[in-house]
């Protein structure tokens, strides 16, 4: 496959798993010394894989979990958040601007801060109470296993989410099999895709419920920022109030299915799209399940398969037929803004 | 001014902001009864709006507020839903498919539902506990004062808003002249901007804590719904966290600035924008700031202002420009879907 270093990747993966006993450990710590609440605060690519994890605690825990932006909550403070909170952040380079500010924010108001870095002596790092080491810069997937540790943990040691060793066991067991297998089947039509749509102008993409951070990251920091293609991003429960009325037989619609409880919203798109576009592209995440992890882990396993098949195996193909380099930036980081 | 009928506008907003005390009144009920934290859910246009409401919680009170997608929670529910919660909804029309699903399905588990309507016999209405009267069907100023009774209602039942009086007294004094002098003052601006953008194949916009719903719901459900112009609507603070790389010399970007904490962040974006491309239209709300009414209170009225620039004066001559009636649609609410 494209770009796709197969024994690289499954030990770095492994490796990541490995590191969940790690941050449980950090769980365990914090639910020893008791907090009131969860804030994920980050920005970009962070804050939306952290919108997976706000999404699941609606489901699976009482404890308030919050998701906010880094360069907000340094502003205002948030009503909920004081010394009790337990505040989880993330940034791969570990000074990413806003994060670090937030960081020291909250260490100046005593807040305690479990951090997701590679580099333990980076500004965000030295800013943390914990740091979750990330093993890899680049991959989406890492990002996820890294924060499963801590945050089921603490579902966890609070009776919310019993099977902790067993869901930790099957990653192990089953998730870069399964991984591997879904990107190796995907391969081929992701090249079909990115072939057919890597000149579109515009581009429209739903997701719903747990993936709808996985759409939003993938068009805004994948298309957009690494491909310069324009996007609009739309909730599929959101897009029958309004962006449904810019569909016509020509646009190209992409819909990534999730697998949980939402999943009749993303039907309901697909029934509408199909019958008022001729390019509709559904990734659907039910068909990569992976063998060996229980039905009931589907919708917590489900961005990881997403951020596979789309920043893994999409983004390289888009990539390969625009010429444009992922790693090309005009503007960030380039120079001061 | 285009399809602008003064005295009526001014006649319907003074009734909106009389219905206040109707408002407060039911706050007043609620705040006897008890309870534990506010939901807002709707969909579309009205959750739009009631992210105002989210963001100003965050700053103003303890008393957890969030802001839930119709469709979504009567799937899952949410860990901190239950029935000490109150669950303010909204559908001008009254039959919103999703709210009303909702609001019957909070009814069906004792959860209380105050909701804003029109007519409190359509099916939202009647599957409410209290309805607060919505005086008008056009016009999202008199949904967000709909709403100022009974939350600001509850804030200050609660001790975090201790001037509710005054600013109910100031609204009633100066509200409708100041957003009949900003429309009037922004009217030629908006002819200008409309005659420029009207054929734009895609425009950015962004927007900023008090303010993003504003950004949300006028790019999809009057630019994108009512005119079919494709748009971006992007944070301020996550613009430099992917979507900026889109940015040339000809780009149109619209920014809406805020008036409260969030500012600077708008003030970020404004100057890269400034110097990346020359199609950047800023409307700022500090600059039709109301006599009469106190700075406190700007950040809470500055949604009511900028509906009023855009909603109420841009889209008329987004229309006048098209030649694509407001009012038409292709899909929505014309068939089953």
């Amino acid at each position: 496959m494209l770009k796709f270093d197969e024994v690289d990747y499954r030990t770095n993966l492994n490796a990541q798993i490995d590191a969940i006993a790690d941050g449980k450990k950090i769980a365990d710590e914090i639910s020893q010394q008791g907090f009131s609440n969860i804030f994920f605060v980050a920005v970009g690519g962070t804050i939306a894989m952290m919108m997976h994890f706000g999404e699941i605690a609606k489901q699976y825990t009482k404890i308030p979990v919050y998701v906010e932006h880094a360069a907000e909550i340094v502003l205002t403070g948030h009503s909920q958040l004081n010394k009790d909170s337990i505040v989880i952040m993330g940034s791969k380079s570990g000074d990413t601007k806003e994060t670090v500010a937030a960081a020291k924010w909250m260490q100046e108001r005593g807040i305690r801060v479990v951090s997701m870095v590679i580099d333990p002596k980076s500004p965000l790092g030295s800013q943390s109470n914990w740091c979750i080491p990330l093993k890899v810069f680049k991959g989406v997937e890492y990002e996820y296993l890294n924060m499963f540790g801590v945050f089921y943990g603490l579902l966890a040691n609070n009776g919310d989410f019993p099977r902790f060793d067993d869901f930790a066991a099957q990653l192990k067991a089953h998730l870069a099999d399964g991984l591997v297998a879904a990107q190796t089947r995907f391969d081929a039509r992701a090249a079909e895709i990115a072939k057919k749509y890597h000149t579109s102008p515009y581009m429209m993409w739903l997701g719903e419920g747990e993936l709808w951070g996985e759409v939003y990251l993938f068009t805004m920091c994948i298309l957009e920022e690494m491909q310069w293609l324009r996007t609009k991003s739309v909730k599929s429960s959101e897009f029958f109030h309004g962006t449904l009325e810019l569909v016509e037989k020509d646009m190209p619609v992409f819909l990534v299915k999730s697998v949980g409880a939402y999943r009749c919203i993303d039907d309901r798109a697909e029934r509408f799209l199909k019958d008022h576009t001729d390019e509709l592209v559904v990734v659907d995440i039910k068909d990569y399940q992976i063998d060996g992890i229980d039905e009931e882990f589907a919708p917590l396993v489900s961005p990881l398969l997403s951020t596979a098949l789309l920043n893994g195996r999409l983004s390289k193909h888009f990539e390969a037929n625009t010429g444009h380099d992922l790693d090309m930036r005009r503007y960030y980081r380039q120079f001061d803004y």
